[in-house]
């Protein structure tokens, strides 16, 4: 394929997933089908199954997308800490940098469309599962078990913690969400008092103070 | 009307509500119609709606009940502790009955349907999210506020320290099986270990020996 061909392939498939993104985040997978998204990308549906063998297929290239970009960009913002950042310091800038990230509205949504699905469409609760909280929780047990080496934490189960790390400052704003619907989402200010306190009960419980 | 007119009328009730809880939980609420629930129930699409104004009514009905009802059943289970209670029993016999009773399929498959339709019919989520988290939450900060001025708890602000205990509890349980679906519900030996780690944690941050 020349250049030229390449470029225009790949324009078509990312007209395509904007399509889809737009349409499944407004209408739900159910109430979205193929025709809808080719109309709207200003494609054949047969280009659309060119580019993605069937709706299961975009709708999980889509989710996983969103999710592994929100988790890329996590992980680009907060670093792995060096060992001589102060252990509160790290767990409050990841807890900041978390809850701006997954408390959007687009974010949301895509996490209420897999839990409307999860019964009937396995793959894609499991792949939000994968790269949301047991992505978060895995690299937090892993920075966990080097802190405790260090004498910093004091745990039997590194991975338990993460849990409820993870749960402390994600589990009251997204669920209240979940329940209530996107203009439940708080105030940037009300986010970070939230983490702040969030930080200062786990290290209540773990650090090698408590 | 007779008495034997109000049995039947309330049997005829109960009939309904009976076929329409399990085709909402077995196909989802935008899956289910009243000439399904009729059917089911074996009575006319006329009588289901001489009880029921139309289908929002009567899931909103059925969801209160469910959710109601187990909350009933957990004030009942764990009624509020006499001044002699130590906290931590109590705070473990609370999560331990919490967990019991929301980690079933039954009232999971209603969370999931309450979240996917959410911003279409925010009544429900917000009926599940009162007599569900909500109740929960509010119960524990007037506890948590006795306990505060017995000395045994310090918190500047009982609610928001409700909450973090809430979902140290659910969080974890609840949100695994929210994307993951009902095989994830944790074995009892499981979930009765977690709500013991929560609570620790819980006092480490909040006790009066913190």
């Amino acid at each position: 394929m020349s250049n030229g061909a390449k470029t225009r392939v790949e324009r078509t498939r990312k007209c395509i997933l904007a399509a889809a993104t737009e349409l499944f985040l407004k209408q739900g997978y159910l109430g979205t089908n193929m025709d809808e998204i080719a109309a709207l990308a200003e494609v054949s549906k047969q280009t659309v199954y060119a580019h993605f063998q069937n709706k299961e297929t975009l709708f999980l290239e889509i989710a996983g997308g969103m999710t592994g970009r929100a988790g890329d960009e996590h992980q680009e913002q907060v670093a792995d800490p060096a060992d001589t950042v102060p252990l509160a310091q790290f767990l409050l800038e990841f807890a900041d940098v978390q809850l701006t990230l997954v408390m959007t509205p687009r974010l949301l949504q895509l996490r209420r469309l897999a839990i409307a699905e999860a019964e009937r469409f396995p793959e894609l609760g499991k792949l939000l599962y994968q790269r949301g909280p047991m992505r978060s929780i895995n690299r937090l047990a892993n920075l966990f078990q080097r802190y405790r080496a260090l004498g910093q934490l004091r745990m039997a189960d590194p991975l338990a913690a993460a849990a409820f790390f993870n749960w402390l400052v994600m589990g009251g704003p997204v669920n209240d969400v979940m329940l209530l619907g996107i203009e439940a989402i708080p105030k940037p200010e009300v986010l970070r008092a939230h983490a702040k306190e969030a930080v200062r009960i786990f290290l209540a419980a773990y650090g090698s103070d408590a």
